[in-house]
């Protein structure tokens, strides 16, 4: 995002430099405190510390909790599109990935996913599936409802539901995210300060198991806290204890962005297709009416040199798409949908 | 270390967060100059770019070389006493680990090695050995005979030499650092400005295959650089570009630090033994004429409220010791070695 780092946050940093603490951290305790009282206050979640663990970002905590779930040569369910990662990182730990396609309104098709559990488990195999919620790249914001059913068709089949929750703050208003595990014991969701507060640089996340899931958490290797970094740690924790007020200002102008973007596209891309997104500051645009191929990115970015995520990026389904992030000034996204447009001319 | 942090640092992190630039890293390009800029200067080394590689810190590294150079069931050979984490890391990623105790000077036993190394790989098996270069805990600084003598060894058996080189710019005055793969085409350095500018909480580490073992590196999952935190990345190449002078002003205070901890433990525990510290601000005392068993650190911890580093934490041989971390002010060694003598009492 094209945002000022939170004033808490620049405090933090500056003060551990001040006063010489680089060094290892002594405990995660503060992270998962602060983390909890965020929980507490946004969603009403009541956080059980002795389920939650911090590990180095979100990425890595998806994988610890992948290997704590199925063996290697097991499936992990994807619906895609989806970020890219959700593809590559269980295939580079020896998983094998099984794309369902999101509906046509792009929401989960518990249903196909169904299908796929129970295809992924026969024969006494494993399985797990990925969630992005909310998602990336299309925004959209499960409800109760569909995490609810997806809960239940993943408990007929022995499934673990992973959820990435890296967005969820950012939420728009008339949607309400729903932590994954406040409907389903079994589940687990990982999240971190890292999208909301634009902080990717500061690595960190938190992985909390439901109730029913401990043993998964328990079984991450005691090492992986050693990746943590110390300043990211403080970071993240002045984000999520005293980010609050910044994050509240943040939200009207995301939303005005997106409001903005949407009727940028509206005008000067009449052939584009683009769901309002319902939450963070990514929207996924059909372009394949431009008739610019798989990957109008590239064409996006030699002509108009305004750079786009590739739709083939985010796997099956995002053929003729791209992924615009607009969390920007009104004049630089103006300015960026007006060159997309003549790109595509 | 207590030292404040070079100002270079400071600045380099203070104007990222002021400029917003808290998203991922670009490349690791910079980093990796500024690294090898470092080496040249300091070592003469001409650092091959295309055979480094950025990684999220040092244990990271030697995991990575390790499952990049042996499979899971095949042995890693470790010099003991040493850094804990080389006994226990690889065992987390299934490898057995075979300790291979130093000579009675601490120094490196090549025929003991060669002996394990054959052992290692009879029957088609593969093997590594992990180097602490200079050794954590002893100070000691292999001399290039010591390491053409191991490199000899470690060719005969087709065993590959990894080498952690966290403490290599902090030398004393007498010894020389020697790069592990300017002895050895064959071995893998790895390396960071994280012990040398008190730095651990910005993560990052850079390995440096010997122009032989590309393959090592080459087979890296590429996801391994999305584990390395940018504003980590920024702080560590401000040590290695510009922390120079910083580095100039605190060696002759370590060597200084070390001094008076050999007087005063000559003075106050005349019955413990210890080697000089050839490096760093470790120093590795065998307190075992004590009589506080094998881990007097807790007998000291309890009684005199000082924490040391306890000795079998560095697998075998490590019974009766303790570590002292040196670099402090000279009053608080003075009080901290005279607490440990009274409660040795
Ligand atoms: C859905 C989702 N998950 C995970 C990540 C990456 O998070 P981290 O950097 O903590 O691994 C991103 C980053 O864009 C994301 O959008
Ligand atoms: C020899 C040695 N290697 C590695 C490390 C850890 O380095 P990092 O934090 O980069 O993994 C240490 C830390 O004390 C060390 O002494």
């Amino acid at each position: 995002m094209d945002v000022p780092v939170a004033e808490p946050v620049v405090r933090a940093v500056s003060d551990l430099v001040a006063a010489g603490d680089t060094g290892y951290p002594a405990s995660p305790d503060e992270y998962v405190a602060a983390f909890s009282a965020f929980a507490a206050d946004r969603w009403g979640w009541q956080v059980d510390a002795t389920l939650a663990r911090v590990v180095p970002d979100i990425l890595a905590g998806l994988g610890a909790v992948i290997e704590a779930t199925t063996p290697p040569g097991d499936t992990v369910i994807v619906p895609s599109p989806v970020y890219g990662p959700f593809f590559r990182n269980p295939r580079l730990i020896g998983r094998v990935v099984e794309p369902v396609a999101l509906t046509a309104g792009g929401r989960l098709d518990v249903p196909a996913l169904e299908e796929a559990f129970a295809a992924a488990v026969a024969g006494g195999r494993r399985a797990s599936v990925l969630l992005s919620n909310p998602h990336n790249p299309t925004g959209v914001v499960h409800t109760r409802a569909e995490l609810e059913a997806l809960a239940a068709a993943a408990a007929r089949h022995g499934v673990v539901v992973i959820s990435d929750e890296a967005h969820a703050p950012l939420v728009h208003p008339g949607a309400t995210f729903v932590p994954y595990v406040e409907v389903d014991p079994r589940g687990v969701s990982v999240l971190s300060a890292a999208k909301t507060w634009n902080l990717a640089g500061f690595k960190a996340a938190i992985v909390v198991a439901g109730p029913e899931a401990r043993a998964i958490v328990d079984a991450f290797p005691v090492t992986l806290f050693n990746g943590v970094g110390h300043v990211s740690l403080v970071a993240q924790t002045a984000a999520f204890r005293d980010g609050g007020p910044w994050l509240d200002e943040l939200l009207p102008a995301l939303t005005r962005s997106r409001d903005l973007l949407v009727d940028l596209v509206a005008e000067h891309l009449p052939l584009a297709r683009m769901q309002v997104p319902e939450s963070t500051y990514l929207a996924w645009v059909d372009l394949s009416a431009y008739g610019a191929g798989d990957d109008p990115a590239a064409l996006i970015l030699e002509r108009g040199r305004v750079a786009l995520s590739r739709g083939t990026d985010f796997g099956p389904g995002g053929e003729g798409h791209a992924r615009v992030n607009f969390a920007t000034h009104p004049e630089i996204l103006t300015e960026a949908v007006r060159r997309i447009a003549a790109a595509l001319a």
